[in-house]
Protein backbone atom coordinates (compact mmCIF):
# COMPACT_ATOMS: atom_id res chain seq x y z
CA UNK A 1 0.00 0.00 0.00
CA UNK A 2 1.69 3.47 -0.80
CA UNK A 3 2.75 5.67 2.24
CA UNK A 4 0.02 8.31 1.43
CA UNK A 5 -2.87 7.75 1.37
CA UNK A 6 -5.19 6.47 -1.49
CA UNK A 7 -7.23 8.57 -3.36
CA UNK A 8 -10.87 6.32 -4.00
CA UNK A 9 -13.58 6.78 -5.89
CA UNK A 10 -16.71 5.71 -4.83
CA UNK A 11 -20.18 5.30 -6.83
CA UNK A 12 -23.39 3.13 -7.07
CA UNK A 13 -26.27 2.79 -9.06
CA UNK A 14 -28.55 3.19 -6.35
CA UNK A 15 -28.69 7.02 -6.02
CA UNK A 16 -26.24 9.21 -3.86
CA UNK A 17 -28.63 8.78 -1.03
CA UNK A 18 -28.30 5.11 -0.35
CA UNK A 19 -27.85 3.23 2.66
CA UNK A 20 -25.25 1.04 0.99
CA UNK A 21 -23.15 3.99 -0.49
CA UNK A 22 -23.45 5.60 2.61
CA UNK A 23 -21.86 2.11 4.23
CA UNK A 24 -19.03 2.26 1.75
CA UNK A 25 -18.24 5.90 2.28
CA UNK A 26 -17.40 5.40 5.81
CA UNK A 27 -15.12 2.08 5.00
CA UNK A 28 -13.16 4.25 2.22
CA UNK A 29 -12.83 7.27 4.21
CA UNK A 30 -10.90 5.32 7.18
CA UNK A 31 -8.77 4.16 4.44
CA UNK A 32 -7.84 7.08 1.85
CA UNK A 33 -9.50 10.55 0.59
CA UNK A 34 -12.89 10.14 -0.78
CA UNK A 35 -14.44 11.26 -3.96
CA UNK A 36 -18.59 10.64 -4.29
CA UNK A 37 -19.65 11.01 -7.38
CA UNK A 38 -23.10 8.84 -7.59
CA UNK A 39 -26.40 9.22 -9.60
CA UNK A 40 -28.94 11.78 -8.11
CA UNK A 41 -31.61 9.08 -8.60
CA UNK A 42 -32.05 5.49 -8.40
CA UNK A 43 -30.27 4.10 -11.95
CA UNK A 44 -30.31 0.30 -10.92
CA UNK A 45 -30.28 -2.09 -14.37
CA UNK A 46 -28.71 0.11 -16.38
CA UNK A 47 -25.71 -1.52 -17.68
CA UNK A 48 -23.10 -0.06 -19.04
CA UNK A 49 -25.78 2.71 -20.32
CA UNK A 50 -24.07 6.38 -21.22
CA UNK A 51 -25.67 9.28 -21.63
CA UNK A 52 -25.05 11.08 -25.69
CA UNK A 53 -28.09 12.43 -26.12
CA UNK A 54 -28.85 14.33 -23.42
CA UNK A 55 -27.20 16.98 -20.76
CA UNK A 56 -25.31 16.35 -17.73
CA UNK A 57 -25.02 17.82 -14.39
CA UNK A 58 -23.08 18.28 -11.50
CA UNK A 59 -23.91 18.96 -8.38
CA UNK A 60 -21.34 19.37 -5.26
CA UNK A 61 -22.88 18.41 -2.44
CA UNK A 62 -21.89 19.89 1.43
CA UNK A 63 -18.62 18.99 2.64
CA UNK A 64 -18.62 16.03 5.53
CA UNK A 65 -14.69 16.68 6.51
CA UNK A 66 -11.85 17.05 4.10
CA UNK A 67 -11.20 13.52 3.42
CA UNK A 68 -14.90 13.35 1.91
CA UNK A 69 -16.23 15.38 -1.59
CA UNK A 70 -18.94 14.49 -2.87
CA UNK A 71 -21.08 15.66 -6.13
CA UNK A 72 -24.73 14.17 -7.74
CA UNK A 73 -24.77 13.51 -10.77
CA UNK A 74 -27.68 13.56 -12.92
CA UNK A 75 -26.41 10.68 -15.37
CA UNK A 76 -25.73 6.49 -15.46
CA UNK A 77 -23.06 5.24 -12.66
CA UNK A 78 -20.86 4.72 -16.36
CA UNK A 79 -21.27 8.51 -16.80
CA UNK A 80 -20.74 9.21 -12.73
CA UNK A 81 -17.26 7.62 -13.65
CA UNK A 82 -16.33 9.06 -16.77
CA UNK A 83 -17.12 12.59 -14.98
CA UNK A 84 -15.36 11.87 -12.10
CA UNK A 85 -11.92 11.05 -13.78
CA UNK A 86 -11.83 13.29 -16.55
CA UNK A 87 -13.78 16.65 -15.07
CA UNK A 88 -13.28 16.49 -11.73
CA UNK A 89 -10.39 14.98 -10.76
CA UNK A 90 -8.27 15.52 -14.26
CA UNK A 91 -6.18 12.09 -13.23
CA UNK A 92 -6.83 8.46 -12.24
CA UNK A 93 -7.79 7.71 -8.53
CA UNK A 94 -6.00 4.88 -6.88
CA UNK A 95 -8.97 2.46 -7.10
CA UNK A 96 -12.83 2.68 -7.48
CA UNK A 97 -15.32 1.45 -5.50
CA UNK A 98 -18.84 1.09 -6.68
CA UNK A 99 -21.74 -0.09 -4.14
CA UNK A 100 -23.05 -1.36 -2.02
CA UNK A 101 -25.64 -2.36 -4.17
CA UNK A 102 -28.66 -3.28 -2.40
CA UNK A 103 -29.59 -6.68 -3.87
CA UNK A 104 -27.22 -9.22 -5.59
CA UNK A 105 -25.21 -8.86 -8.62
CA UNK A 106 -24.22 -12.71 -9.19
CA UNK A 107 -23.98 -14.70 -12.28
CA UNK A 108 -25.58 -13.17 -15.11
CA UNK A 109 -26.70 -10.04 -13.51
CA UNK A 110 -23.29 -8.89 -14.23
CA UNK A 111 -24.26 -7.19 -17.40
CA UNK A 112 -27.39 -5.52 -16.34
CA UNK A 113 -25.97 -4.01 -13.19
CA UNK A 114 -25.16 -0.28 -12.69
CA UNK A 115 -22.81 -0.84 -9.67
CA UNK A 116 -20.63 -3.68 -12.20
CA UNK A 117 -21.06 -1.29 -15.23
CA UNK A 118 -19.65 1.25 -12.99
CA UNK A 119 -16.67 -1.03 -11.98
CA UNK A 120 -15.73 -2.21 -15.34
CA UNK A 121 -15.87 1.53 -16.87
CA UNK A 122 -13.45 2.49 -14.14
CA UNK A 123 -11.49 -1.05 -15.38
CA UNK A 124 -11.18 0.23 -19.08
CA UNK A 125 -10.39 3.31 -18.33
CA UNK A 126 -7.30 1.30 -16.16
CA UNK A 127 -8.02 2.40 -12.61
CA UNK A 128 -8.42 -0.77 -9.89
CA UNK A 129 -11.98 -1.46 -9.84
CA UNK A 130 -14.17 -3.47 -7.09
CA UNK A 131 -18.69 -3.72 -7.24
CA UNK A 132 -19.59 -4.65 -4.14
CA UNK A 133 -23.64 -6.02 -3.72
CA UNK A 134 -25.42 -7.76 -0.78
CA UNK A 135 -27.80 -10.19 -1.62
CA UNK A 136 -30.76 -8.30 0.11
CA UNK A 137 -33.11 -5.95 -1.89
CA UNK A 138 -34.07 -3.93 1.24
CA UNK A 139 -33.82 -0.34 1.26
CA UNK A 140 -33.21 -0.55 5.09
CA UNK A 141 -30.31 -4.28 5.14
CA UNK A 142 -27.71 -4.64 7.40
CA UNK A 143 -25.00 -3.60 5.67
CA UNK A 144 -22.50 -3.37 9.56
CA UNK A 145 -22.22 -6.85 9.41
CA UNK A 146 -20.13 -6.74 6.26
CA UNK A 147 -18.15 -3.67 6.79
CA UNK A 148 -14.90 -5.80 7.71
CA UNK A 149 -14.62 -7.69 4.48
CA UNK A 150 -15.31 -4.47 3.03
CA UNK A 151 -12.43 -3.13 4.22
CA UNK A 152 -10.16 -6.33 3.96
CA UNK A 153 -11.33 -6.83 0.28
CA UNK A 154 -10.43 -3.05 -0.65
CA UNK A 155 -6.87 -3.69 1.54
CA UNK A 156 -6.05 -6.79 -0.37
CA UNK A 157 -6.68 -5.15 -3.74
CA UNK A 158 -4.80 -1.65 -2.89
CA UNK A 159 -1.56 -4.19 -1.45
CA UNK A 160 -1.55 -6.97 -4.39
CA UNK A 161 -2.95 -4.68 -7.06
CA UNK A 162 -5.27 -6.51 -9.74
CA UNK A 163 -4.41 -8.27 -12.54
CA UNK A 164 -4.51 -6.24 -15.82
CA UNK A 165 -7.71 -5.66 -17.26
CA UNK A 166 -9.13 -7.12 -14.68
CA UNK A 167 -12.30 -5.68 -11.91
CA UNK A 168 -13.56 -7.93 -8.75
CA UNK A 169 -17.43 -8.49 -8.70
CA UNK A 170 -17.55 -8.82 -4.69
CA UNK A 171 -21.07 -10.55 -3.28
CA UNK A 172 -22.25 -10.99 -0.21
CA UNK A 173 -24.70 -13.65 1.44
CA UNK A 174 -27.58 -12.24 3.72
CA UNK A 175 -26.22 -13.82 6.69
CA UNK A 176 -24.78 -12.51 10.56
CA UNK A 177 -21.13 -12.10 10.68
CA UNK A 178 -20.31 -15.04 12.28
CA UNK A 179 -22.15 -17.30 10.16
CA UNK A 180 -20.08 -16.11 6.95
CA UNK A 181 -17.34 -18.91 5.98
CA UNK A 182 -15.04 -16.81 4.44
CA UNK A 183 -14.35 -15.48 0.89
CA UNK A 184 -14.31 -17.76 -2.63
CA UNK A 185 -12.92 -16.84 -5.82
CA UNK A 186 -15.11 -18.12 -8.12
CA UNK A 187 -16.76 -18.12 -11.89
CA UNK A 188 -20.02 -16.19 -12.67
CA UNK A 189 -23.10 -19.03 -12.83
CA UNK A 190 -24.72 -19.92 -16.01
CA UNK A 191 -27.61 -18.31 -15.16
CA UNK A 192 -30.61 -16.04 -16.70
CA UNK A 193 -34.06 -14.39 -16.21
CA UNK A 194 -37.07 -16.11 -17.43
CA UNK A 195 -39.60 -13.52 -18.03
CA UNK A 196 -42.97 -13.19 -17.36
CA UNK A 197 -44.15 -10.11 -18.03
CA UNK A 198 -47.34 -8.81 -15.80
CA UNK A 199 -49.62 -7.58 -18.23
CA UNK A 200 -52.18 -4.70 -17.44
CA UNK A 201 -54.80 -2.11 -18.52
CA UNK A 202 -54.76 1.68 -18.25
CA UNK A 203 -57.35 2.90 -16.42
CA UNK A 204 -57.94 4.71 -20.07
CA UNK A 205 -58.19 0.56 -21.93
CA UNK A 206 -54.42 0.18 -22.95
CA UNK A 207 -52.31 -2.72 -22.44
CA UNK A 208 -48.30 -2.31 -20.75
CA UNK A 209 -46.30 -4.35 -18.99
CA UNK A 210 -43.77 -4.78 -16.18
CA UNK A 211 -41.15 -6.69 -16.46
CA UNK A 212 -40.90 -9.24 -13.99
CA UNK A 213 -38.60 -12.34 -14.10
CA UNK A 214 -38.02 -15.24 -12.25
CA UNK A 215 -34.23 -15.66 -11.92
CA UNK A 216 -33.37 -19.51 -12.64
CA UNK A 217 -29.68 -21.25 -12.38
CA UNK A 218 -29.39 -24.62 -14.03
CA UNK A 219 -25.54 -24.25 -12.91
CA UNK A 220 -24.62 -27.09 -10.80
CA UNK A 221 -20.94 -26.58 -10.27
CA UNK A 222 -19.40 -25.68 -7.01
CA UNK A 223 -17.15 -22.99 -8.54
CA UNK A 224 -19.60 -20.53 -8.95
CA UNK A 225 -20.71 -17.55 -7.35
CA UNK A 226 -24.15 -18.44 -6.99
CA UNK A 227 -22.78 -21.72 -4.99
CA UNK A 228 -21.25 -19.81 -3.10
CA UNK A 229 -24.05 -17.30 -1.71
CA UNK A 230 -26.05 -20.22 -1.39
CA UNK A 231 -23.50 -22.02 1.03
CA UNK A 232 -22.38 -19.32 3.30
CA UNK A 233 -19.10 -17.71 1.18
CA UNK A 234 -18.72 -13.89 -0.02
CA UNK A 235 -18.23 -14.56 -3.69
CA UNK A 236 -15.48 -12.42 -5.74
CA UNK A 237 -15.36 -13.37 -9.38
CA UNK A 238 -12.51 -11.55 -11.59
CA UNK A 239 -14.73 -10.10 -14.49
CA UNK A 240 -13.35 -9.04 -17.92
CA UNK A 241 -13.98 -6.53 -20.82
CA UNK A 242 -13.17 -8.12 -23.19
CA UNK A 243 -15.86 -10.37 -24.67
CA UNK A 244 -13.96 -12.30 -27.73
CA UNK A 245 -14.71 -15.38 -27.30
CA UNK A 246 -11.34 -16.69 -28.53
CA UNK A 247 -12.69 -20.31 -28.18
CA UNK A 248 -15.19 -19.58 -30.61
CA UNK A 249 -12.49 -18.22 -33.37
CA UNK A 250 -11.07 -21.39 -34.84
CA UNK A 251 -14.71 -23.15 -35.36
CA UNK A 252 -15.66 -19.98 -37.29
CA UNK A 253 -12.71 -19.64 -39.47
CA UNK A 254 -13.98 -22.83 -40.83
CA UNK A 255 -16.86 -21.77 -42.37
CA UNK A 256 -17.32 -20.74 -45.68
CA UNK A 257 -16.98 -16.62 -45.31
CA UNK A 258 -15.73 -15.65 -48.79
CA UNK A 259 -17.22 -18.08 -51.08
CA UNK B 1 -30.82 -24.29 -43.01
CA UNK B 2 -34.19 -25.91 -42.38
CA UNK B 3 -37.00 -26.59 -44.91
CA UNK B 4 -39.34 -24.41 -43.47
CA UNK B 5 -38.52 -20.53 -43.38
CA UNK B 6 -36.94 -19.85 -40.20
CA UNK B 7 -38.44 -17.15 -37.88
CA UNK B 8 -36.17 -13.98 -37.36
CA UNK B 9 -36.48 -11.27 -34.89
CA UNK B 10 -35.08 -8.18 -35.69
CA UNK B 11 -34.60 -4.93 -34.08
CA UNK B 12 -31.95 -2.04 -33.36
CA UNK B 13 -31.61 0.89 -31.37
CA UNK B 14 -31.47 3.32 -33.52
CA UNK B 15 -35.32 2.98 -33.48
CA UNK B 16 -37.94 1.79 -35.19
CA UNK B 17 -37.70 4.21 -38.38
CA UNK B 18 -34.15 3.98 -39.28
CA UNK B 19 -32.87 3.77 -42.40
CA UNK B 20 -30.28 0.65 -41.39
CA UNK B 21 -33.37 -1.18 -39.66
CA UNK B 22 -35.32 -1.09 -42.84
CA UNK B 23 -32.10 -2.65 -45.09
CA UNK B 24 -31.78 -5.11 -42.67
CA UNK B 25 -35.89 -6.21 -42.62
CA UNK B 26 -35.57 -5.99 -46.53
CA UNK B 27 -32.70 -8.94 -46.29
CA UNK B 28 -34.30 -10.55 -43.52
CA UNK B 29 -37.64 -10.97 -44.85
CA UNK B 30 -36.08 -12.75 -48.13
CA UNK B 31 -35.00 -15.29 -45.87
CA UNK B 32 -37.21 -15.91 -43.61
CA UNK B 33 -40.30 -14.73 -41.59
CA UNK B 34 -39.98 -11.45 -40.02
CA UNK B 35 -41.00 -10.09 -36.48
CA UNK B 36 -39.59 -6.63 -35.83
CA UNK B 37 -39.61 -5.16 -32.64
CA UNK B 38 -37.63 -2.09 -32.38
CA UNK B 39 -37.75 1.05 -29.80
CA UNK B 40 -39.76 3.89 -30.52
CA UNK B 41 -37.07 6.28 -29.93
CA UNK B 42 -33.17 6.34 -30.41
CA UNK B 43 -31.38 4.09 -27.98
CA UNK B 44 -27.84 4.47 -28.76
CA UNK B 45 -25.51 3.82 -25.86
CA UNK B 46 -28.00 2.17 -23.67
CA UNK B 47 -25.72 -0.83 -23.08
CA UNK B 48 -27.41 -3.75 -21.34
CA UNK B 49 -30.03 -1.52 -19.66
CA UNK B 50 -33.34 -2.47 -18.63
CA UNK B 51 -36.61 -1.25 -17.85
CA UNK B 52 -38.35 -2.49 -14.63
CA UNK B 53 -38.82 0.89 -12.57
CA UNK B 54 -41.34 1.87 -15.20
CA UNK B 55 -44.17 0.68 -17.52
CA UNK B 56 -43.45 -0.44 -21.47
CA UNK B 57 -45.89 -0.40 -24.11
CA UNK B 58 -45.94 -2.19 -27.11
CA UNK B 59 -47.82 -0.41 -30.26
CA UNK B 60 -48.56 -2.87 -32.97
CA UNK B 61 -47.88 -1.20 -36.59
CA UNK B 62 -49.64 -2.02 -39.83
CA UNK B 63 -48.71 -4.99 -41.55
CA UNK B 64 -46.68 -4.80 -44.68
CA UNK B 65 -47.17 -7.81 -45.81
CA UNK B 66 -48.29 -11.81 -44.56
CA UNK B 67 -44.08 -12.27 -43.80
CA UNK B 68 -43.57 -9.20 -42.02
CA UNK B 69 -45.20 -8.14 -38.44
CA UNK B 70 -43.93 -5.08 -36.65
CA UNK B 71 -44.15 -3.34 -33.12
CA UNK B 72 -42.46 -0.58 -31.93
CA UNK B 73 -41.69 -0.45 -28.09
CA UNK B 74 -41.14 2.37 -25.55
CA UNK B 75 -37.88 0.09 -24.01
CA UNK B 76 -34.70 -0.45 -24.63
CA UNK B 77 -33.13 -2.51 -26.81
CA UNK B 78 -32.80 -5.43 -24.64
CA UNK B 79 -36.42 -5.20 -22.80
CA UNK B 80 -37.58 -5.45 -27.20
CA UNK B 81 -35.42 -9.09 -27.20
CA UNK B 82 -37.37 -10.08 -23.94
CA UNK B 83 -41.08 -8.88 -24.81
CA UNK B 84 -40.53 -10.14 -28.17
CA UNK B 85 -39.51 -13.51 -27.01
CA UNK B 86 -41.39 -13.86 -23.61
CA UNK B 87 -44.99 -11.99 -24.86
CA UNK B 88 -45.44 -11.71 -28.55
CA UNK B 89 -43.88 -15.38 -29.58
CA UNK B 90 -44.01 -16.99 -26.53
CA UNK B 91 -41.11 -18.86 -27.86
CA UNK B 92 -37.86 -18.70 -29.66
CA UNK B 93 -37.55 -17.61 -32.73
CA UNK B 94 -34.83 -19.75 -34.89
CA UNK B 95 -32.73 -16.10 -34.83
CA UNK B 96 -32.39 -12.51 -34.07
CA UNK B 97 -30.25 -9.95 -35.90
CA UNK B 98 -29.85 -6.23 -34.41
CA UNK B 99 -29.08 -3.31 -36.33
CA UNK B 100 -27.61 -2.19 -39.01
CA UNK B 101 -26.23 0.35 -36.40
CA UNK B 102 -25.93 3.67 -37.86
CA UNK B 103 -22.32 3.83 -36.39
CA UNK B 104 -19.53 1.22 -35.76
CA UNK B 105 -19.86 -1.01 -32.57
CA UNK B 106 -16.27 -2.60 -33.23
CA UNK B 107 -13.66 -3.00 -30.27
CA UNK B 108 -15.21 -1.34 -26.69
CA UNK B 109 -17.99 -0.18 -28.39
CA UNK B 110 -19.71 -3.77 -27.75
CA UNK B 111 -20.25 -2.58 -24.18
CA UNK B 112 -21.55 0.58 -24.75
CA UNK B 113 -23.89 -0.80 -27.55
CA UNK B 114 -27.04 -1.32 -27.74
CA UNK B 115 -27.69 -2.72 -30.99
CA UNK B 116 -24.99 -5.09 -29.49
CA UNK B 117 -27.11 -5.84 -26.07
CA UNK B 118 -30.20 -6.51 -28.18
CA UNK B 119 -28.05 -9.84 -29.81
CA UNK B 120 -26.41 -10.94 -26.92
CA UNK B 121 -29.94 -10.64 -24.67
CA UNK B 122 -31.35 -13.41 -27.45
CA UNK B 123 -27.78 -14.78 -26.83
CA UNK B 124 -28.49 -15.37 -23.02
CA UNK B 125 -31.83 -17.08 -23.81
CA UNK B 126 -30.20 -19.63 -26.35
CA UNK B 127 -31.44 -17.93 -29.34
CA UNK B 128 -28.45 -17.74 -32.19
CA UNK B 129 -27.52 -13.58 -32.64
CA UNK B 130 -25.98 -11.67 -34.70
CA UNK B 131 -25.38 -7.59 -34.49
CA UNK B 132 -24.40 -5.59 -37.64
CA UNK B 133 -23.05 -1.92 -37.68
CA UNK B 134 -22.16 0.01 -40.39
CA UNK B 135 -18.93 2.57 -39.65
CA UNK B 136 -21.04 5.55 -41.09
CA UNK B 137 -23.09 8.22 -38.55
CA UNK B 138 -24.97 9.74 -41.82
CA UNK B 139 -28.70 8.95 -41.34
CA UNK B 140 -28.93 8.58 -45.22
CA UNK B 141 -26.00 5.86 -45.10
CA UNK B 142 -26.07 3.50 -47.90
CA UNK B 143 -27.09 0.29 -46.75
CA UNK B 144 -27.54 -1.34 -50.43
CA UNK B 145 -24.20 -1.90 -50.40
CA UNK B 146 -23.92 -4.33 -47.69
CA UNK B 147 -26.78 -6.17 -48.73
CA UNK B 148 -25.71 -8.95 -50.16
CA UNK B 149 -23.17 -9.29 -46.96
CA UNK B 150 -26.23 -9.08 -44.58
CA UNK B 151 -27.85 -12.40 -46.87
CA UNK B 152 -24.49 -14.19 -46.39
CA UNK B 153 -23.45 -13.76 -43.13
CA UNK B 154 -27.16 -14.43 -42.23
CA UNK B 155 -27.38 -17.61 -44.21
CA UNK B 156 -23.54 -18.83 -43.08
CA UNK B 157 -25.12 -18.50 -39.02
CA UNK B 158 -28.33 -20.38 -39.86
CA UNK B 159 -26.48 -23.31 -41.75
CA UNK B 160 -23.93 -23.89 -39.42
CA UNK B 161 -25.21 -22.78 -36.05
CA UNK B 162 -23.42 -20.50 -33.97
CA UNK B 163 -20.90 -22.34 -31.24
CA UNK B 164 -22.96 -22.30 -27.69
CA UNK B 165 -23.45 -19.27 -25.74
CA UNK B 166 -21.69 -16.83 -28.68
CA UNK B 167 -22.75 -14.26 -30.68
CA UNK B 168 -21.88 -12.11 -33.63
CA UNK B 169 -20.64 -8.90 -33.76
CA UNK B 170 -20.20 -7.85 -37.30
CA UNK B 171 -19.01 -4.53 -38.12
CA UNK B 172 -19.19 -3.00 -42.22
CA UNK B 173 -16.29 -0.37 -43.23
CA UNK B 174 -17.32 2.20 -45.24
CA UNK B 175 -16.28 1.05 -48.29
CA UNK B 176 -17.67 0.66 -52.41
CA UNK B 177 -18.77 -3.02 -52.69
CA UNK B 178 -16.14 -3.57 -54.84
CA UNK B 179 -13.50 -2.01 -52.24
CA UNK B 180 -14.33 -4.39 -49.79
CA UNK B 181 -11.74 -7.48 -49.62
CA UNK B 182 -13.82 -10.27 -47.44
CA UNK B 183 -14.64 -11.14 -44.26
CA UNK B 184 -12.47 -11.51 -41.01
CA UNK B 185 -12.98 -13.18 -37.95
CA UNK B 186 -11.12 -11.13 -35.32
CA UNK B 187 -10.63 -10.41 -31.62
CA UNK B 188 -11.92 -6.92 -29.88
CA UNK B 189 -9.31 -4.53 -30.35
CA UNK B 190 -7.94 -2.78 -26.59
CA UNK B 191 -9.23 0.25 -27.68
CA UNK B 192 -11.60 3.15 -25.43
CA UNK B 193 -13.29 6.60 -25.43
CA UNK B 194 -10.86 9.33 -24.27
CA UNK B 195 -13.00 11.67 -22.85
CA UNK B 196 -13.33 15.14 -23.12
CA UNK B 197 -16.28 16.57 -21.65
CA UNK B 198 -17.58 19.93 -23.30
CA UNK B 199 -18.72 22.12 -20.64
CA UNK B 200 -21.27 24.82 -21.50
CA UNK B 201 -23.52 27.02 -19.56
CA UNK B 202 -27.38 27.52 -19.56
CA UNK B 203 -29.20 30.85 -20.23
CA UNK B 204 -29.79 30.71 -16.14
CA UNK B 205 -25.77 30.59 -15.79
CA UNK B 206 -25.79 26.80 -14.68
CA UNK B 207 -23.01 24.63 -15.68
CA UNK B 208 -23.55 21.71 -17.72
CA UNK B 209 -21.42 19.02 -19.35
CA UNK B 210 -21.93 17.16 -23.19
CA UNK B 211 -20.24 13.90 -23.34
CA UNK B 212 -17.31 14.64 -26.32
CA UNK B 213 -15.07 11.89 -26.43
CA UNK B 214 -12.09 10.76 -28.56
CA UNK B 215 -11.44 7.22 -29.75
CA UNK B 216 -8.32 5.80 -28.68
CA UNK B 217 -6.88 2.54 -30.48
CA UNK B 218 -3.38 1.75 -28.61
CA UNK B 219 -3.83 -2.03 -29.70
CA UNK B 220 -1.39 -2.31 -33.06
CA UNK B 221 -2.56 -6.52 -33.78
CA UNK B 222 -3.62 -7.50 -37.19
CA UNK B 223 -5.83 -9.82 -35.78
CA UNK B 224 -8.49 -6.80 -34.37
CA UNK B 225 -12.16 -5.49 -35.88
CA UNK B 226 -10.24 -1.74 -36.19
CA UNK B 227 -7.61 -3.63 -38.30
CA UNK B 228 -9.75 -5.47 -40.28
CA UNK B 229 -11.97 -2.19 -40.81
CA UNK B 230 -9.17 -0.24 -41.69
CA UNK B 231 -7.70 -2.37 -44.26
CA UNK B 232 -10.94 -3.31 -45.92
CA UNK B 233 -12.23 -6.45 -44.23
CA UNK B 234 -15.79 -6.58 -42.99
CA UNK B 235 -15.07 -7.99 -38.88
CA UNK B 236 -16.69 -10.85 -37.23
CA UNK B 237 -16.07 -11.11 -33.59
CA UNK B 238 -17.65 -13.92 -31.51
CA UNK B 239 -18.93 -12.48 -28.21
CA UNK B 240 -19.63 -14.49 -24.91
CA UNK B 241 -21.35 -13.39 -21.91
CA UNK B 242 -19.51 -15.11 -19.42
CA UNK B 243 -16.97 -12.53 -18.19
CA UNK B 244 -15.19 -14.57 -16.01
CA UNK B 245 -11.12 -13.49 -16.13
CA UNK B 246 -11.01 -17.37 -16.14
CA UNK B 247 -7.35 -16.58 -16.37
CA UNK B 248 -6.80 -14.48 -13.31
CA UNK B 249 -8.36 -16.77 -10.81
CA UNK B 250 -4.68 -18.39 -10.14
CA UNK B 251 -3.36 -15.10 -9.17
CA UNK B 252 -6.57 -14.45 -7.00
CA UNK B 253 -6.23 -17.14 -5.16
CA UNK B 254 -3.46 -16.55 -3.74
CA UNK B 255 -4.13 -13.53 -1.85
CA UNK B 256 -4.41 -13.80 1.37
CA UNK B 257 -8.51 -13.26 1.33
CA UNK B 258 -9.28 -15.48 4.77
CA UNK B 259 -6.48 -14.69 7.16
Amino acid sequence: MTKTKPLILVTNDDGVSAPGLRALIDVMSQIGEVLVVAPDKPQSAMGHAITINSTLYLNKLSKENDLITEYSCSGTPVDCVKLAVNEILKKKPDLCVSGVNHGSNSSINVIYSGTMSAAVEAGIEGIPAIGFSLSDYDWNADFETIKSFLRKITLEVLNNGLPKDVVLNVNFPKLKKEEIKGIKICRQAKAMWSEKFDKRITPQGKDYYWLAGEFVNLDKGEDTDEWALHNGYISVVPVQFDLTAHHASQELNSWQWNE
